[in-house]
């Protein structure tokens, strides 16, 4: 079985190799799922620039491939990283920050909580 | 921030609330989203058969939600449930069972072997 780019772009959720969280998801082409494999860096196709994305070209935040999975009909890519900094663009060591508590309120994670303290931790221990 | 259906159908990353595993990704609109919210129940809308989809409705694996994030930009929605049994249609408890070994060939994984062990304790735990 081969990714199936026949349904267009495929999403790709990014998980943390060490603490198993997911940290994002973004989609890729054929193009970006073969620089992928070869380089052992993720790309993706940036849907808002229609381009190929380099992750970490700009902020330096390289995600090193670990493994790479596909799921049972092909059309979504799971790949396990070792990231070298946030892979939110926000800072954040995850995109995944907003709650939602179920009263149509998000519950924003508290910075310098226990999360981040933690997040901070697994980031000093990867780099 | 609310999810952002404007996109269209989003994307829904089923976490195994327990062990952290991604068990499935599927796609949600913004009815799925309020049935999800309001059942505690993962609702899904069906690409192929174009119709909501209640996860468990046919097969009894339904799957209670625990929590439900969004990411940064509120396009792809992270679900933490307590799943009654397999997540994918094959029987496996999570649907990224390919792994990619970068030379073309997937390997699949092994029946029988300490993963499938672990994944028949997990169930017998969580049911």
């Amino acid at each position: 079985m081969k990714p199936d780019f026949s349904k267009g772009l495929l999403p790709a959720v990014i998980v943390d190799d060490l603490t198993g969280d997911v940290l994002m998801v973004a989609y890729m082409n054929e193009t970006a799922y073969q620089k992928t494999m070869e380089t052992g860096q993720t790309w993706f196709y940036s849907r808002s620039r229609q381009e190929l994305w380099h992750k970490g070209a700009t902020s330096g935040n390289y995600q090193s491939v670990q493994s790479v999975f596909l799921d049972c009909d092909g059309d979504t890519i799971l790949v396990r990283v070792n990231p070298k900094g946030p892979a939110c663009h926000t800072g954040k060591r995850s995109c995944f920050f907003y709650k939602e508590t179920g009263e149509g309120k998000k519950e924003e994670q508290k910075e310098n909580g226990i999360e981040d303290i933690f997040d901070q931790v697994i980031t000093e221990i990867q780099n």
